[in-house]
């Protein structure tokens, strides 16, 4: 049987994926060496590529780490002395809160329950904040911010630092990165490829950030902090010997991204998400977990399925059909649908059918 | 033309690479979760697998990483508060030197010329060294120090942890893991897979000292610091998406490599690396760089070339031997041969012959 992956990452490996990948071993791109004039043609590619298809501003570097995780502890290590603040509402968010404890700094946060976005205009995030934390998409949860609360946000503290993790929203996500200094996301979520790689996109306010930390004796990290990641990117090359073979393939992605265009990927993305809702806002047993509109999310739809009183995921898989169970605590309550570039709206439309047999 | 790469890493993959590959797409490995039972069974598999080819002793732990160079700073995060000690002849031995001053600590090392071993007996290593740092073979020069001497140093200090670099010797190397609490290699080299992955085995004395620091407030790093590496482990999971089709097939190269049987892979290393020893030293314009048989290199052998005054590497490339360049200040002088389990007999014969041709 066929089987469609609408988890929310890993995920359906983008539809031109394996083919890049069996070129890639064809070329011996393994094989090359990572200090060599075609790997830095890759990464040449790769990040002109990326700065295309997400308008990242002249002036911007890109940089390969390993994860969307390592990239919070990368992000925190090189842009915050002491404090930072988190927009908490669900595990990843809190994730990236703990992440700044955990590296020794004191880390604020405002925290809304699971499933709720903010009141933006009533928060106030003290003054002596370096960096200001948002996860654009909660993939646990479902909550979308706005980009637009998030670029206010951004304006109303000029002095500050502004995160945002794109792990399950990029490149959907439709960011001025003139007001944001690190954004990051993983390649197994919507450019839909094998795990393994990281990408942060880092402003010059950040890089000099960093600079300034390492002036006054705070360590930034060793191998991966971002001096040593810009000194390398600048050459085109990467500190360590990185997925030579993933960054090939991403880029091949990227390409085919840009062909297709990024404004059709967004209305795509939307109009599957509007095909999704508007099911569960007319269904008597699945409804979506995020009742406000304006912070549901169009990547990650989470359905609470418990009226069901059927194990809706296991049914679903044995059609075909593989979602995302619940995160934490609504593990067997929720279930999570990724709604992915690799999701075409006729894959969304036979998953809806089934989920009206129910 | 049919290219074979002697390079030291990314390297020639090992013939069963790509169609394990194919195989994974097959079965939808990039798509699964790694939150799932498929998953754990894989790392389970792998964990077994290494185990078994390693020699592991019981009680110690297998943890996933991004690449050998981030395994050098998590074995320095997790294993010292502020005294390491290097034994540095070569750039790589160099870098885990500079990775400890880069996260504020107070590393000492002695220092060997590149190209040269040490003079084990005459060494001693200060009293409060809390970590010994050995890089068992120096990709940048082929040098590779005897597993023997590593044992008595161990040995002499058992009061202090042990580390060793096995970043381009593993699992040739035929260490007592008994003796060593952080042993890391990452899977381009001797295991022939894609860049992407690296694996760090540790001691339950190493997990231990990673706790003192805790408890004594330092910062182990955030989600890659040996605590939650070892709380995920433990259910053979991740804390991060890992680049879950690399960990599918490192797997099964492994299991052929068990197949094949590791003394078989030794012997063979070493009947190779007899080959191109014999041949340099009774070429006229080729020669071993590294004089001491003691402290030659077997999987990483590096040719001083300065008398072809041709370039060497650029004539065999034409003929479709990729070799390596020196490394650094001797990028024009050497060619670095590397002498992995994917380079057969044959292979190193017909590179000998295109060598005598010079």
């Amino acid at each position: 049987m066929k089987k469609i992956f609408f988890t929310p990452g890993p995920s359906q490996l983008y539809p031109t994926v394996v083919e890049h990948f069996q070129r890639g071993f064809k070329e011996n791109i393994p094989s090359l060496s990572h200090r060599g004039k075609q790997f830095q043609e890759i990464y040449q590619d790769l990040d002109n590529g990326l700065r295309k298809l997400l308008r990242v501003p002249k002036g911007y570097h890109i940089f390969i780490v390993g994860s969307g995780t390592e990239a919070m502890e990368r992000t925190i290590q090189n842009c915050v002395g002491k404090y930072s603040f988190h927009f908490v509402n669900g595990s990843f968010s809190k994730r990236f809160f703990v992440t700044a404890k955990e590296l020794g700094k004191n880390p604020k946060s405002i925290e809304a329950n699971s499933g709720q976005g903010f009141d933006f205009n009533t928060i106030i995030i003290p003054e002596k904040t370096e960096l200001i934390c948002f996860t654009h998409n909660e993939t646990s949860s479902g909550v979308m911010l706005p980009e637009k609360e998030i670029a206010e946000v951004a304006k109303k503290y000029p002095q500050m630092l502004i995160a945002v993790d794109t792990v399950s929203s990029a490149p959907y996500a439709d960011l001025d990165y003139r007001l944001i200094d690190s954004v990051f996301f993983s390649v197994q979520k919507l450019f839909g490829l094998p795990a393994g790689l990281g990408i942060i996109i880092v402003s010059p306010r950040a890089i000099k950030k960093a600079e300034k930390l390492l002036e006054r004796g705070i360590s930034t990290g060793s191998y991966h902090n971002f001096a040593t990641l810009l000194k390398f990117s600048e050459k085109r090359q990467t500190v360590e010997t990185p997925p030579v073979l993933e960054m090939y393939v991403l880029e091949k992605v990227v390409g085919d991204m840009l062909s297709k265009g990024i404004k059709q990927i967004r209305t795509e993305t939307e109009k599957k998400a509007k095909l999704l809702y508007d099911f569960l806002d007319a269904h008597k047993i699945f409804s979506a977990f995020i009742e406000d509109n304006m912070f549901r999310s169009q990547t990650v739809i989470v359905v609470d399925v418990q009226k069901a009183k059927v194990d809706v995921k296991k049914k679903l898989s044995e059609k075909g059909f593989i979602v995302g169970s619940g995160y934490g605590e609504f593990k067997e309550k929720h279930i999570r649908i990724a709604n992915f570039p690799a999701h075409s709206v006729e894959d969304v439309k036979k998953l809806i059918k089934e989920l009206n047999l129910f």
